[in-house]
């Protein structure tokens, strides 16, 4: 279980496919996973998620322990029963969403005392109580819990979160004990190379089924983003899945996995489809503009999704235009499928050996482009 | 085109199941219609929808009018290209919205003149313009342009608006011109029985492929409104299908389909799902409610649709409690799953020869509780 075949490699970059096992399906990789907050991913059901090509779902601790708490999903025969979601699934461990959306209390060794938004009761979130909760949801893959420093921030304060999350990962693989889950680590380290050197090896020395890196797409210029990228994953033991948390454009993506990233999630495409923006050949399209209005052709003529394959932009532009549930909807689905035919397509490019050549760099006129 | 063939009545009542014949496939009644105002059914995909059942698809002429405009969906290829929807579909003529949420400035025998609630101009609307309009818009059937009055009105208002409304069909059957979309025509007269009388017998000599009942649900007691379909249906030809419009519950469906009613069509179960309430057995549940949270069982088991099928009352409780998109989609799928299950089951039971025995009347303690 939890096991990582890399069945190809690129000769010029770092980058490589292959296939993480989970009790709930195999990810192939690289892949892009889509973001269910609360259990679901936002206005698509579970076989239109399906069809997007999803594998891995993730879905965030903090949301569902406030609601509808996580006795709730464990009563359900767990999230995958709960969400009607049969594929692999992923939580994270709570401490982003605590840091970003939280009223904090207290941050120390011991853990982050919060406040409950809903109700103002204090919550005490520590490692063993995010392994708790993240056993009782019962994804195929829990993250550590960890302190994700803002940025700008000084040496000192990421320093001090790095102890802290070496420390906290300590308590958690202790604390994990759910044989059919698998527990990933997080390298923290800001954009401090020594700090990142430390962490990745801490992380690498616990030997877990996968890794992420973690405390990035906070901030810092993307160019940054990728040295620390480049640093740390030669440090990773390179038979376990890398994943690169909250990444999800298709430059970011292809130089990522030039470097050696396997797994990446995000929230923009949802998001962006929420707020009538379509993905298209490496643009955002705001499909509101006038410009659709008697557009007649489909939003993008390669994709396979349904909003593609049975509407056209002057349909959606209608949706848009009118606030129809469906538009947000289809633009969801749309988007998702984009970002995951981007990751299946540089699988099969690491296969076929052009990876280099098509998508690294990529940019919206690599002949890539033309590939997927 | 357009024959509608009975296959089966019942001995009992006015009952009858059959097939009405559109360029776009069979209408088996009797049949619920969902509503898809704006050329969607609100937070459901043509895939979805094909999936609750449904065959024939109303669709506004008012708001389609205003946004994006006839042209446009001409341009598209008519409402069914435009929308992706390749069943039967059905459009209105506009006049229910211009007397129920238009800003009228004035109503006469030419038609009725208002203000555009979106950009302030004035829209004169006749029956000329509704046929031009709907024969743009190309449903496979088209309504004709009448005067709904509202309840309640005096006898003389009602009069006037069925003078009007007769003599507008007229102008409606002379202006409609395409061999590939029936006319409809609308009985009025409000709950006055003379009235009733002499448009059922005026709408009938004009020799449609279909009839309507209008000005109903508008206010008037139910069992008035009973009453006027009771002695309407026998003063129209037996041969063509009847629609009684704006009903949607399943008691008045079974009442009406026993004084020999059709079709239907309703906005109900698509606006109850967008508020978080699902039809269940005949009663109306509130999916925030409480006593859902730990309710683990499908929402309603002999129901096929996905919400039934894939998910649990708990959880969505939890969509609905967390105003999660995914929610209002599955309660409005459930909801016209419901309907739609309910008038193919009256039709089934028709052919069956247990119509009588089982749906009229219809309780929820009935018998055919259980047969469907």
């Amino acid at each position: 279980m939890f096991q990582f075949e890399i069945q190809a490699t690129c000769s010029n970059t770092g980058a490589r496919c292959g296939c993480f096992h989970t009790p709930h399906g195999p990810v192939t990789t690289p892949r892009f996973m889509p973001v269910g907050t609360l259990g679901t991913v936002k206005g698509v059901t579970t076989s239109q998620l399906a069809e997007t090509g999803a594998q891995m779902v993730l879905s965030n601790t903090y949301h569902l322990h406030l609601q509808p708490g996580e006795e709730i999903v464990a009563d359900a025969g767990g999230l995958h029963r709960f969400m009607g979601w049969d594929g692999p699934m992923l939580t994270d461990s709570g401490g982003f969403q605590v840091f970003s959306l939280g009223d904090l209390n207290r941050i120390d060794d011991e853990g982050v005392d919060f406040r409950n938004p809903r109700n103002g009761s204090r919550i005490l979130l520590t490692p063993e109580r995010s392994m708790q909760i993240q056993m009782r949801l019962g994804a195929d893959v829990a993250m550590a819990f960890d302190q994700c420093p803002p940025y700008p921030a000084t040496e000192n304060d990421v320093a001090e979160a790095c102890r802290r999350t070496h420390a906290w990962l300590g308590r958690c693989a202790d604390a994990h004990q759910r044989d059919d889950q698998a527990l990933f680590g997080i390298v923290q380290g800001g954009c401090f190379p020594h700090l990142r050197d430390l962490s990745a090896r801490t992380v690498a020395s616990f030997n877990l089924p996968g890794i992420a890196i973690g405390g990035v797409s906070v901030g810092e210029p993307v160019e940054e983003m990728h040295q620390i990228v480049r640093q740390v994953t030669p440090l990773l033991p390179a038979d376990r899945p890398r994943y690169l948390m909250g990444i999800g454009t298709l430059r970011e993506m292809a130089v990522a996995v030039a470097n050696g990233i396997d797994m990446f999630d995000c929230v923009l495409p949802t998001r962006l489809g929420r707020h009538g923006t379509a993905l298209v050949g490496g643009e955002r399209w705001n499909l509101r503009n006038a410009r659709f209005r008697h557009d007649h052709t489909p939003l993008d003529p390669n994709c396979p999704c349904i909003a593609c394959r049975q509407h056209t932009r002057a349909y959606l532009h209608h949706l848009i235009r009118s606030e129809e549930l469906l538009g947000l909807t289809l633009l969801s689905i749309h988007n998702l499928t984009h970002l995951i035919r981007f990751t299946t397509a540089m699988g099969q490019a690491i296969r076929d050996g052009c990876f280099s050549e098509d998508f690294a760099p990529w940019e919206p006129s690599s002949r890539a482009h033309h590939t997927w």
